[in-house]
């Protein structure tokens, strides 16, 4: 038996990613943003923070017990001194309070720290006042060295299991990201396992459509493509073998996966087999949520915090006036 | 109370419809198609057939009860001294027997007499032989004046709530007629109630994956365009008004209508109301089957055997070699 080959380790060190340097000098704004911080009490979490702090882009609340804050601080030589706390005692309250500060406009995004991602998600989805006319979607921005350009990834972190509408405002808020970012029009492939449209495979019956959506105007700026298997989406070649004439085949900026499942592994795949990084944000409530798992790195984070920046700052105006899909019957 | 409109009588004579004229000019070659009429047991059917032996378009072999046929062709002073009858006691039988000629290569086509058609297609369907990889659907050739150019509707006759598959099907049957009949690339129409696409009506988004499919080569030969609204389809300035962008909008050669209740519906209306006249096929089988309704004028038939001439002799290449939808996982 030949010996397994053992997956290679994830780099720790990726404050050398281009992609995230050149973001996070993008959202190194003079403008920090206010942001509440919920439950920073882990090293990573807090860390992240403050290292935003220290580059300008957020000005944040913290929230969370205040003892287990300051003792984190105290045990990784953090300086929060200058920093607004906010007791809560739990997770739950965290996070209560954190929406709480957004619906009263005291704080424009809102950042995860070390608690599950459903207990901040359930108290946002919960506030009537962040809601947008979209479901919430979250679009990771990965960058690696084995595609010539970052790749977003929508959503492999939020809707299990989306319909029709909901992909349609998935892929929305990806584009909308893109754009908020300053890189113009993205290219948009609708991933699912084959490029033929079959009803054996609902998920390319919902491309196609999607891709029709997009012609009637029901999702804008961006350049909509579907069904795409994997490698039509990213390898040109690929994509000419199969006799595919697109203007995304090959060159996708943003690939929105059919469900949660299949997305997971892919950015799974991605990150810890073939090295990207993965910043995270929430789209589609009335303020970014930055979503960074409870193990990414500090230049992750940093580079999440500037897709919140810059979605808060220049993307404000897109994202409070959802596209609405008007029905003419 | 207003009175209410009576509707505009069908117009009974409608040899003077040019398309027609130009259809039956077409089909009358040299080569008369070998064709087994199935029950020509009252004056239209026989009458219909009669006149298209002396338009040499076919050289029927009549099929039924051998005096009833006689009877009707005398009552109705039709000569038919010079064809070929077999003698069959029952529309079962008559439909049988013209399948078994067919099957054996006897007959080139099959045209539909005075039957219930579900009786006649029965017979088709249950031949392997007549077979192909499609299933069979139904084309009206509809000719009126209101619509610069023939307008052709499937299925509006045999497939009641066709999957996508077999959507997909009947969009290729159509689109091999036009061809077969020499007018080009025709702008194929997937009609639907909207043009937006919305889960909420789902023949909206089986319409996206059909042009989808078209996009993929597994449509070939028209241009593909849906959903669009049967506004959208034939007016180019209703589609200019709802922002439609498509080569076929306002300009469709073919509507593909999403169910059988609403082609239904649709041809009634232009043929009882718009004063239209439908030719009709069955495309999809190994030979053409002529299934005019039991009401079709002798010109309407007419056409109907041009349809079927020019499918046998210029398209049986085309009908004898089924797309085959890939499936690379």
């Amino acid at each position: 038996m030949r010996p397994q080959r053992k997956p290679q380790a994830r780099q720790e060190n990726t404050a050398d990613i281009p992609f995230y340097r050149k973001l996070i000098g993008k959202g190194a704004q003079p403008a920090a943003l206010k942001t509440a911080v919920v439950m920073p009490v882990d090293e990573r979490s807090l860390k992240g923070a403050v290292e935003a702090v220290h580059k300008d882009m957020i000005m944040p609340v913290l929230i969370g017990p205040e003892d287990e804050i300051r003792k984190t601080a105290e045990e990784h030589s953090l300086d929060i001194g200058q920093l607004e706390i906010e007791d809560c005692a739990n997770e739950q309250e965290a996070s209560q309070r954190a929406v709480e500060l957004a619906a009263q406009g005291r704080v424009e995004a809102i950042m995860k720290g070390h608690l599950p991602t459903h207990i901040l998600l359930k108290a946002v989805v919960q506030e009537s006042q962040l809601r947008t006319g979209r479901n919430m979607s979250h679009v990771f921005a990965l960058a690696g060295k084995d595609y010539p350009k970052p790749l977003f990834i929508s959503d492999a972190a939020l809707n299990i299991d989306p319909t029709l509408e909901e992909k349609r405002n998935i892929t929305q808020n990806a584009i909308d990201l893109f754009r908020c970012l300053g890189f113009g029009t993205p290219k948009v492939a609708l991933l699912s396992a084959t490029e033929h449209v079959t009803s054996d495979i609902p998920d390319t019956i919902e491309a196609a459509a999607i891709c029709k959506m997009a012609d009637r105007g029901a999702i804008t700026g961006g350049i909509v493509e579907g069904p795409l298997a994997f490698d039509n989406a990213i390898s040109k070649k690929a994509a000419e073998a199969k006799g595919i004439k697109s203007k995304v085949a090959g060159e996708a900026d943003i690939l929105i996966v059919p469900d949660l499942q299949s997305g997971n592994m892919l950015y799974k795949q991605m990150r810890y087999l073939a090295g990207y990084e993965a910043a995270g944000i929430v789209m589609g409530a009335r303020i970014p949520v930055i979503l960074t798992s409870r193990a990414a790195t500090t230049p992750t984070r940093l580079a999440s915090c500037a897709l919140a920046l810059m979605v808060a700052e220049q993307g404000a105006q897109e994202r409070r006036e959802p596209v609405e899909i008007e029905k003419r019957l």
